[in-house]
C-alpha cells in the first residue's frame, strides 16, 4: 500500500488528498486499474474528523478498491474548534463552493494520476459522512455543471442533503444544537440567516438529475443532529429521476457512528452492532458496479491444464 | 497508515516486515496501544504469496489492529520459481528453522518499537496461510523453547500442522502433486524423504501444549493441495490440551483462497462466498480477546454533559 499526504492547495496545508494505494502483483491485478473511493470526512464544515477518514478509507481498501481521503476546505482549517460562544467571524476562502472544488480538485488528480496509480476512472464512488456527506452529494448533483469529471456512484452516510428542510427544522428547535448549525451555516454560507435562494442551491436532493450517478444511502433514524429527513428526501428525489439507489435506515444509534464499530470508535458509546452492517451492505452494492476485472481461470490453473507445476 | 519495508535479515533482501501501521488520532485511541496481527502467506515454503500478503494485512486493518506482513525465509529467496521436472538442489539457509526464527525476529521487533508503534505486546496474533500457517502453527506451539515472545492468538488457515500425516497421505497420491511436495521438503527440511523424527519435529499438531495460544482454524473439505485433516488434527490436539479454539471447515472450495473474495483474487475461481464468511467469523472471535480499549463516552458526549459546544 502507498500512503502518501499530497496538498490540493498550495497556499493551505489543511487541504489535502491522502493515498490508500494498494499494491499491485502478478499475482492479482497484475496492472489491471482498480476502481477508486474518495471519502469526505465529516465535520460540520469545521474541521474533517479522523474517525471519518483513514478508517473508511481501510475499509474500503480492504475490499479491493483503492481509496483516498480527502480534508476539504473547513473552518477550523485544521487548527483548534472556534469558541461557539461568542460570534463566528466569516472566513471567505471556506466559504461554499470551496469544499465542493476541493472534490473536483482531488477527482481531476485521480484522473492525471491513472495510469500511475491504477485508478479506473470510470470507476470513481465520492463518498461522504455528514456535511462530508453533503459535500459528496453536493458533487454527486453539481459536478456536470462544474466541468468535473463524472463520479460513478456516491454513498452518503448520515448526510445532510437538503438545507430548506434544515432551516424550517432548526426554527422548530432550542438551543445548544441550534447554536451549532448557526455557526455552522456562517463557516459555509458566510451567514447564519442565508436566503431562501441559497438554502435551495445548497440542497443536493432539490437538484438530482440523470446526470447523479447511483447512490447508497444510510443513517440512523434515532440521529438527532441530523434528522434522518434528509436521507428520506435524497432517496424520494433519486427516486424520481429515477437513478438506481439502496437506502438503509437503522433505528437506533447516534450521529456521526462512522463504520460504528471499534475501528473508528473513541468510545463504546460510538459503536453500535446493527448500524455496523452498513459496510458489508455497501460492499456489496459497490460490487455489481465496481467488481474487479478478474479472468474465469488463474494462470496457475491455466498452466495445470497445459501440462503440469512450472518448470 | 504508515506502510514502510523492513529487512529482519542484513545479509538478504527477500526476509522482511512490511508495516500496516494505522494512524493514531485524538479522535480514535489517543495515545493507547492497539493490538496486532503478524501475517505469514503461504507458498510452499517456495515463496511468501501477495495474495496472502496485503490483502489479509488490510483486512485485519480494516478492523482496527496494526498489521504486519512477515515475508520469512523461502526457497526461491524473492526469485523465480524452480524447475520442479529437475531435481532440487538443497539451500541451507532457507531451510527450517529459518522461517521459523524469521517469527521471532518479527515478533522481537514488534516489541522493541511498541512504544513507537503504539503495538500492545500483550496482544499480538499470529497469522498464516497454508505453509505460512504451518509456519504460524510452529511458532504458536514451539515460541517458548526458542525464548521467543509470546503469542497471544494463532489464525490458521487451510495451514499444514502434521507432516506425519503429510507424508503417510502422499504416499497414497500420485502425480504431479506429490512431486510438488517433495519439492517442497526439500526446499523445507532439505531432504525429500526425512526421517519419522523430522517429520514428528514439524508437526505442529503433535506440540500443542498449555502454552499454545488460544486458535482460530478455518479450511475448506474439498482442498485437494492441503487435505481439511492438517485442520481437524490440530484442532483435536488443542482440544485434547484444552486450549481455547474455533475451527471452520467450509464444504467446498479450493486450496489457497486467501479472501476467497475479490481482494485477493487474481481469478473468479479464487473466489467463494461461503469461505469469504471466515474473515466475519475470525474478527468477532478475534474481538473477544483483543478488543480496542474504548471507554464508555465519547469527549464529546462527556463535554456535553458538562455544559454544551466547545468554546
Amino acid at each position: 500500500m502507498k500512503t502518501e499526504c499530497i496538498r490540493l492547495d498550495p497556499t493551505r496545508g489543511d487541504v489535502t488528498l491522502t493515498t490508500y494505494l494498494l499494491q499491485d502483483s502478478p499475482e492479482l491485478l497484475a496492472g489491471k486499474k482498480r476502481p477508486a473511493i474518495l471519502v469526505c470526512p465529516g465535520g460540520g464544515y469545521f474541521n474533517c474528523s479522523d474517525r471519518e477518514a483513514e478508517p473508511i478509507a481501510l475499509r474500503f481498501a480492504a475490499m479491493g478498491y483503492h481509496s483516498f481521503v480527502l480534508r476539504y476546505s473547513t473552518y477550523c482549517e485544521g487548527g483548534a474548534f472556534p469558541d461557539l460562544s461568542k460570534p463566528v467571524t466569516v472566513k471567505e476562502r471556506d466559504l461554499h463552493p470551496a469544499p465542493l472544488n476541493d472534490i473536483g480538485a482531488a477527482m481531476q488528480l485521480l484522473c492525471t494520476h491513472s495510469d500511475e496509480w491504477l485508478v479506473d476512472t470510470d470507476r470513481i464512488a465520492v463518498c461522504g459522512f455528514s456535511a462530508g456527506g453533503h459535500n459528496a452529494a453536493m458533487y454527486a448533483t453539481r459536478w456536470q455543471e462544474k466541468g468535473f469529471p463524472r463520479p460513478a456512484a456516491a454513498i452518503l452516510g448520515y448526510a445532510l442533503t437538503d438545507y430548506v428542510f434544515k432551516h424550517d427544522f432548526e426554527a422548530r428547535q432550542e438551543g445548544s444544537v441550534t447554536m451549532f448549525f448557526h455557526a455552522s451555516d456562517t463557516a459555509f454560507l458566510g451567514t447564519a440567516d442565508p436566503t431562501e435562494e441559497a438554502l435551495e442551491d445548497v440542497s443536493p436532493a432539490r437538484h438530482v438529475t440523470k446526470d447523479t450517478p447511483p447512490t447508497f444511502l444510510w443513517a440512523t433514524a434515532a440521529d438527532e443532529l441530523v434528522p434522518v429527513q434528509h436521507s428520506l428526501l435524497m432517496a424520494a428525489a433519486l427516486a424520481d429521476a429515477r437513478v438506481p439507489f439502496e437506502i438503509h435506515i437503522f433505528e437506533k444509534g447516534k450521529h456521526g457512528l462512522s463504520l460504528a464499530d471499534q475501528a473508528s470508535a473513541s468510545a463504546l458509546s460510538e459503536c453500535n452492532p446493527d448500524a455496523a452492517g452498513w459496510t458489508e451492505l455497501a460492499g456489496k452494492w459497490l460490487q455489481k458496479r465496481f467488481a474487479l476485472p478478474l479472468p474465469e481461470k488463474s494462470a496457475f490453473e491455466i498452466m495445470i491444464e497445459n501440462g503440469g507445476f512450472p518448470g
